[in-house]
């Protein structure tokens, strides 16, 4: 039985509008995941899965030499005031630890991390002479800190890792955590301590009531990678993963995609609700090109918009920096608006009445060209005022776009003359 | 017989790596357009339609008082940098006619315009006193000073617009022109001369071999108003004038979309390949979400790669100033790169060989470390560059956000070593 605060779940029942029963039921069942440690007290909880809204995961975290713990922070802060529902610590270094403990004391929403990168922050040579038990104190560690959900990169098997090195990839592995745990595979001969230990790890994520978000170290990091037998492959190890954990009442959410062309998107999603039993999915982008660097906020809003439509229930977001450096806080910010305008825009797609609900509000104060009313109901409510006021009509209730010939106003005055 | 210069198609014809025969046969049956006036040179051409990659268009223009030619001028210029395939001149107001005429003897790519602004530049209650022979009147003259394409609101009938008074849309026409056009057919109770005359209309365009872009007055302004019948009911009226444009030997495009679900996406575009004949569909947008003013080309790259997929052949841009102001340079630029984004990730789903190919040769790059190489490939080269200079890595082959955790070079040690 999977405990979950009961004010918790009403309260998530209300955002959602749905019925508590059916919650707890879905979370029984491995179709829905609310995190939350034991140790934590979530201000903004969520709950990701079937018949929820689209929910997105911002990224952050140290990357040493290159930022400082005061400025991961306000990137929380910026994630969090754009809307982010969850947050992930990526830190690496040796101020990771310490980073961490500020988070989770001040954390308003579920903060997930990947513990792999604080074994491998000691530098990437010792990290190969870490001992399988190892990888199960650092999850124990953080579990009892409160961490509310771990990436566990349990997939990626020794078998998949040799068939790797014959190299038909265009870029074999961009996962960070799953070349991390390729890496400690070869040197050492040995199967990846989070797949063959993952027993051990489910006794301590269900002691604190850690989610586990099952890794996906082969996603593809190339279009011409997309949905190949490493991808499917480790999804298939994920589903039977899945499958164990909710037999001993451990919530699960499975991770996807990468580089995923647009005509490839469904299909993915039809498979991992296959495979993985229904779990919730989260996905990286999808990104829909390779080649706009600069611009993969956009691209994985295109691939996040599809995705979510078709089955993925949370998103991953990526930043203008993607593929180019650590992001600052405005790429952060960017990041964050693009996927919710995805996860928005599905949600739409998906019929969520709240969603509908807003289009329809903001249409309507559109039509009466009640400019406040449309900022207020905006994904991003400080920016369209912002662009408008760049260019200030001389008629209050038009823009400079048209000005006179504003077809709005046009039509409702020959409408009423005639 | 449609004339087109052989030097254009065979040009043509090698961008596409397509057979010149095959795209005269297009043109000829009304599957493919190529615009370029006879009075005309095009430096940058293109066709679009059945088998060609995806186009894109963004559009600039003078609104009286808050804009000068010479900075539409710099849009323009800002436009086909960024990569625009084709621009439109949106112009109203009294220096709309100088404003014409210096973009024509500049513009490098096919140039549309709205020949009903012309019309309506004396104001809106002249444009009431109009009489049918002014709309015939306007286009020979815009035809004769060399432009390539015009939008003529042919589709929207009397019928249509005594419908809509009767009033059940939340925005019911967000269109100028077709604004324009209804103010026109309910202020002299007569019918639309655009559709009224369109034969004299097909005798102008074909002595000058202008394309004719049937614009959309109906297009819906609003999520709920995405596919209803008045939107359909004026796609019927363009099918039947599109036919009789292509028996004519008149170049004909159909204009769609504006605020449509990502679930109804695929079926407007069936709907108007089977209605229209299969003639060159070029959508705005579609914006997926009416919620997300100042990100509005995001919401339209979402919904313009999934159109471009589905059988859009010409994407219009729509930029971050959408609904909110006319568009500064800056939001000319971003619009037009997030229309190329979605186009080309079209492209790669619909399995174009050079779209693919430039994404396996970026990825290549990318694996390799390749940064300049990444950049050159990249859809706005300029941008990468910047955003990586922003934050230096201490070691030159990898970026900032995993530093000597780089998934790549991990592999590739990993691999050499074992």
């Amino acid at each position: 039985m999977i405990k979950i605060r009961e004010v918790l779940l009403k309260k998530i029942a209300k955002i959602e509008c749905a019925d508590v029963e059916d919650i707890r039921e879905g979370v029984r069942s491995g179709l829905i995941a609310v995190p939350e440690n034991m140790k934590r007290k979530i201000a903004r909880p969520f709950a990701v899965g079937k018949g929820m809204t689209t929910k997105i995961n911002a990224n952050f975290g140290l990357s040493p030499g290159y930022s400082s713990i005061d400025r991961e922070m306000k990137k929380m802060d910026a994630a969090v005031a754009a809307g982010a529902d969850a947050l992930m610590d990526l830190s690496t270094g040796p101020l990771l630890g310490k980073m961490r403990k500020k988070i989770l004391s001040s954390c308003p929403v579920p903060l997930g991390t990947v513990p792999a990168y604080e074994l491998a922050s000691v530098g990437k040579k010792k990290f190969i002479s870490m001992k399988e038990d190892d990888f199960v104190s650092v999850i124990r560690k953080q579990a009892e800190e409160g961490v509310d959900f771990f990436t566990i990169h349990c997939g990626i098997t020794q078998e998949i890792v040799y068939k790797l090195s014959e190299g038909s990839r265009t870029m074999n592995i961009v996962s960070r955590g799953g070349a991390l745990l390729a890496s400690w595979m070869l040197a050492n001969r040995r199967e990846n301590p989070f797949f063959s230990r993952f027993d051990d790890i489910l006794d301590i994520a269900k002691k604190y009531n850690v989610v586990l978000s099952l890794g996906d170290s082969l996603r593809p990091g190339s279009i011409s990678d997309a949905t190949d037998h490493f991808q499917i492959r480790e999804l298939l190890v994920l589903g039977d993963l899945q499958q164990k954990a909710v037999a001993r009442g451990v919530q699960v959410i499975i991770e996807g995609p990468g580089h995923v062309p647009l005509d490839q998107i469904e299909a993915n999603m039809t498979l991992q609700k296959s495979l993985c039993h229904g779990a919730p999915f989260y996905v990286l982008g999808p990104l829909v090109t390779d080649a706009a660097p600069g611009y993969d906020h956009i691209v994985g809003a295109i691939g996040g918009a599809l995705a979510a439509w078709h089955g993925a229930d949370f998103l991953c977001y990526v930043t203008p920096a993607e593929h180019l450096r650590l992001p600052d806080i405005e790429d952060v910010r960017q990041g964050v608006v693009a996927s919710k305008i995805a996860a928005h825009a599905a949600d739409i797609a998906k019929n969520i009445p709240s969603a509908i609900r807003r289009d329809r509000e903001i249409s309507k104060a559109r039509a009466k060209r009640d400019w406040k009313k449309q900022f207020k109901l905006s994904l991003d409510p400080d920016i369209p005022a912002k662009i408008r006021k760049g260019s200030r009509p001389r008629e209050e209730d038009v823009c400079t776009m048209c000005s006179e010939y504003c077809s709005i106003k046009i039509m409702e005055e020959c409408l009423k003359s005639s």
